[in-house]
């Protein structure tokens, strides 16, 4: 497993009239999670992106157990539970100030090749980053 | 079953630089389609606020089947698949101009009171408009 | 002169916690009444992107007279005054269902070639289009 | 004068088909200027509004110089120039990586009080917080 944390202070541009984050939003911090946690593991996704790899999210999901409000400090943890090979799975976990989980994500994206669109495998410098955090019987 | 078709065209402001809808916008369009669904029934969202019931996401699921694209006129085609008690679930199909389906949503909201925050049943309004699309049997 | 009315219903996305449209997403409306008036005349900008014109904003300038609000049904006036060259300049106003002007908007943009970009001038289907509103002394 | 750097990761949701940020998201980059800049002085905005005060956009003016890209870790430079008494002057240069100045706003506030939306002064913290930056003759 590898996880990595980021953090995300709540905006009044996400805020809505109930004074949550707004339900679309999240996608957003799922998106800094995931960008964050490979950048700890020294790949930079804009570097894939330049060398011909692009990740579209093929399935997101999200639960929305408390809101997130304006002004909180949240913590977004990223969580891989397994090695990617055509598609790569992020967890989710995004935690108040009081480090409770408000909010949990499950998204899906797959590797295509920029010039042709089609799907791929995920590229090796990825696997090699992660797998000193997976052991052979996961 | 209730449904009812909405249209949005996309804009510069919500595509990448793949070309493609940003993934996280999707919800935006899911709202789209539900609230003139709503208001298609003669339920105003709006109104529903103002009368003290908030009607917060509970839970969101995407499935990109082919990216939208910038100036795309899409369909946002929003069902009802039953009749709502403490839950209300709204599918959503987006298509595109070729009438394909490029995306499917599944959005669970819950009911709540505004001045409590606590929750409550689907307002009896929405019951009564929707219940003509529902046979006894559904 | 030349001018084109689109309309944009106000959207939960839209809205910040003061119930109002946050101040950022006027941008968004300026875009839909200049890429609708471009169209009304004939002119996608999709296809001068794809036949390698770019325009990308130098200067936008926002007055906020009144708050947007949830659910409102605004028209975006889109106003051209005078033949653009290496600039295109658009008037927006913003108005509430009551047809007061709520916000104005200014915005310059410059035409850019995406291969090389660099400035130049106005595409001539643009002039083309615009030529029969402005009488020759404007 | 007073001034505040904070800093800014291009995300890919705020970026455009041009590879660029999407014109409409600089005014989100200001807000986190000037709340961070008043943060930094011991100003929550988060509690004057929890006290009854509100500070919604009068006016609000971009130049865009350059285009922020994808991936840029960018500086948010906010600066008051002058005491506010009706009105907030907050000026925003956003540098990229090479600290050029590739972007500059102009954003100016007012007061109103939240129950009865009414136009007030500058409340008195925000003046005493920031008047030993301010001599007599500024």
């Amino acid at each position: 497993m590898y996880n990595f944390e980021s953090s995300y202070r709540v905006r009044y541009a996400d805020v809505d009239q109930m004074g949550f984050m707004y339900y679309g939003n999240y996608a957003k911090l799922f998106e800094i999670g995931r960008v964050e946690a490979l950048r700890n593991l020294g790949v930079r996704y804009k570097d894939l992106e330049e060398g011909g790899i692009w990740m579209p999210v093929y399935e997101n999901n999200s639960k929305y157990l408390e809101p997130a409000k304006y002004d909180e400090l949240l913590t977004i943890n990223c969580i891989l539970k397994s090695l990617p090979k055509t598609r790569i799975v992020f967890e989710t976990e995004i935690l108040n100030e009081s480090k409770k989980i408000i909010h949990k994500g499950l998204t899906t994206l797959v590797f295509i090749k920029s010039d042709t669109q089609k799907i791929t495998l995920c590229p090796q410098i990825i696997i090699d980053k992660l797998s000193p955090f997976f052991s052979l019987n996961e």
